[in-house]
């Protein structure tokens, strides 16, 4: 294939230059005078502006309702849960003078937002009848990290982040496990990216949480991606806060809590998993554009023709858009494909005198031709799902190429070395086989999964007795 | 009248009290354990929600983008632009460490975001060919208030700031009264508000721009509230910040800037200008939940009735919900006014028994029966259109009621002293003539809108020659 976009590294060559090319040929995000922050383009956001409508819905649905906690967290109220505190006390950015005046008290840019619903829930919850609480809020959050890359890694990132108080750890629980349920549906029917999900690992999981459910996926280049996590709290949080209610034996009781988030990291999976040398591919279901109509050469009955299509598109809820801007057809082409629309219709008066219409495919770059006769909203419908479901197909079969099983640790470092993956490999349980596996390439525990098969009877690290099913891989 | 909730304060006993209350009673913020920072509830954020959906939507028509700038401004970046470093530099927030070391360059928290956008386009911007480039984005700012009430004035606030450039400044100049005439039509129109519009004065003027145009409504209690701001930079920011492009000339040209925004205020100016001694009161087209059904007795029949005109109401794009929670009807009657929703359907055994379904009115308190055969979907829509239409009008009644004219300054004193309102007088220019005004009771020049006829000839204060037609007033 001839690569028309001489602004993107090939994939193959250098993943990491490929991905920021990408990033940038697609305007999707752009770097700032504001040290490891990004801006993000409208190209990015919109792809964001979908994903929160779509996942929004969901939440609703379940009764979900959103609000907005203050961005500000005043360091001593940050201090009240000792855990939470170790784990991101080294990575916060303090406020300490506003108002042209020294501050009193430190306050800090929330990296995550517990404390601050605790703070809320512990005056507005008196009885079991206020319970369940079911709040979420869509928001930016802020970590001080020192490398950074567009959508994977930022001090300034956006995302949601919903936090729920309920009367019983049951259904608390069911709480944590349906938030992850959703987000897994949501990789898989609408990014179209085959996910796996289980259960952190002690050392792996949230500060402060009883336990941490993770959605994983795996890019190209066999890099895995925590993209979405669900906490269970238990009564951690609410202790440390004091959150408490009347249950129904009129007796006080601490709440029982869970959060659950997902960011604008998912825009880096999209890209990862999806996206080839001309640039990004879109999933139907996320892209904000999903066909673009060029018309070919100057004849004002072809752009009519033109902008009757995208309105009848417009009306069966298809979202495209006609490109009759002055530059050339394949410059048009080119920019269209680096941006990832789904589907081009190209309407030119040659082909159009010969009853023909040409229909082009981003994800697999085919040309389709169709007789100007059919009925061109059902087609545009049918090869959407197509394109739909094909890449959900392509990235669940790199996915399962990439996916591997250790016996021990020589098979650990083989398949690291080589080409890295999911592995799936049996584990004691033991905090030393996990940080002896580490010093591999720096691969980490994904999540437990007992729900799978036994492949051994023992640690792939030590040897002794194996307790849990665990995916590894190395991540971002 | 009985009065109901005795949470609320009258509105004639203590305005400032009476809206407090309404904030609490109705659940649509509350105060946190961060100074001067309010947690938006779950009632307040759908407003937000709404308002946000609505004027997005009509951003997007006109060719608005979306995007997202970070929340840090580099001191050094702030500093470009004296006249905006002035305006605000009293009135930020300082972030001095980060990942547990302490920065070399201190970074503001945005109190608004040109700097970040001149950064952004300074870099994207080439020839006139780029433009106009017409972004926008919702986010979160801080300003280090001393005083604070809940979504008038706090440290942080959510708005939408668009972020306009332009190839001439007759394009840049519409853009600016275009975008003002979006906020006018959306209070006037959807949020039942009676504004007025016009020119702010060179001390009232956004700090760094070339003119400020405003949007302003009256309060009930005759204070005015400045709800939107469109502001016309011309070539001061560009020239600051160096963004250049090559125009049709082929000659490099500063580019010309508008930028204009509108915040939470609004839900703060509903309440103001709406709400009375029960709560809240939610024009129709505002509302989150337009329509309450309460089902009374425990008749499975009636409910099932109620869910299916629910139903039936969703359908027809009517937001409607049942309340069929074990309170008592008079408590829910309490709890869907306090919230404002527009319409309360009444479902009784008895009423039903006799053919009669009760309609309840927010607005007027009024209770209409009707025959339980007319068609309930289009007596419900006339009847939200009618109520849109009546608070309109009524809040035009009380607006025109508290408008006054001056002809000298006692006149202003008067007025002021017995009740403010927007006073219409002629003014010389002078800003010595501004100040002298202020000194009584802290009035202010609202706008200047010289499309009105002249009152008089002699300014107001001073007596010489008049130049302009100002509305003034006491202002939140």
């Amino acid at each position: 294939m001839e690569k028309d976009n001489k602004s993107i590294t090939s994939r193959e060559v250098d993943f990491a230059k490929w991905y920021t090319d990408v990033v940038m040929a697609a305007r999707l995000a752009s770097y700032t005078s504001v040290k490891g922050c990004i801006a993000i383009e409208p190209n990015g956001y919109a792809i964001w502006e979908k994903m929160q409508s779509i996942l929004d819905k969901e939440f609703k649905k379940l009764g979900h309702v959103n609000c907005q906690m203050p961005l500000l967290i005043p360091e001593a109220m940050l201090n009240k849960e000792k855990e939470l505190v170790e784990g991101f006390a080294p990575e916060v950015a303090w406020v300490t003078e506003g108002g042209s005046k020294k501050l009193e008290d430190r306050l800090c840019i929330r990296p995550t937002s517990e404390t601050l619903f605790c703070d809320y829930y512990q005056s507005h919850v008196k009885s079991y009848r206020d319970l369940p609480m079911l709040y979420n809020q869509w928001c930016n959050v802020l970590r001080w990290e020192k490398e950074t890359r567009p959508f994977l890694r930022s001090r300034e990132f956006l995302w949601q982040e919903g936090h729920t108080i309920h009367a019983t750890s049951e259904e608390a629980e069911k709480e944590t496990k349906q938030m992850m349920d959703v987000y897994f549906n949501f990789f898989n029917d609408v990014l179209a990216i085959p996910s796996i999900r289980g259960m952190k690992t002690e050392k792996e999981k949230f500060s402060g949480a009883e336990y941490t459910l993770t959605n994983e996926a795996l890019m190209y280049n066999g890099v895995a991606l925590q993209a979405c996590t669900s906490h269970y709290f238990g009564q951690k949080f609410s202790s440390a806060y004091d959150v408490k209610f009347t249950n129904k034996e009129n007796k006080e009781e601490y709440v029982y809590q869970t959060s659950w988030g997902t960011t604008t990291r998912m825009i880096g999976a999209l890209i990862m998993v999806h996206g080839d040398d001309y640039g990004l591919v879109l999933p139907p279901k996320i892209a904000p554009k999903q066909v673009v109509i060029v018309p070919i050469g100057k004849s004002e009955e072809i752009k009519d023709m033109a902008y009757n299509l995208r309105d009848n598109l417009l009306e069966n809820n298809i979202d495209a858009y006609v490109d009759d801007s002055e530059k050339s057809p394949g410059f048009k082409f080119a920019e269209a494909e680096v941006k990832g629309i789904p589907v081009r219709i190209e309407l030119g008066e040659r082909d159009l005198k010969e009853n023909k219409i040409v229909f082009a495919r981003r994800d697999t770059r085919e040309k389709i031709e169709k007789s100007s006769d059919i009925d061109i909203v059902s087609y545009v419908k049918e090869l959407l799902d197509t394109i739909q479901k094909d890449m959900y197909e392509r990235a669940k079969e790199r996915r399962d190429k990439l996916t591997f099983e250790a016996h021990n640790l020589d098979d650990m470092k083989n398949i690291l070395e080589t080409q890295p993956g999911f592995i799936h490999a049996m584990w004691c349980g033991d905090k030393e086989c996990e940080e002896k596996i580490k010093e591999i390439k720096g691969c980490k525990s994904r999540c437990i999964d007992d729900s799978l098969p036994k492949i051994d009877d023992k640690c792939v690290c030590c040897g002794r007795n194996a307790k849990h099913h665990v995916i590894w891989g190395i991540q971002y």
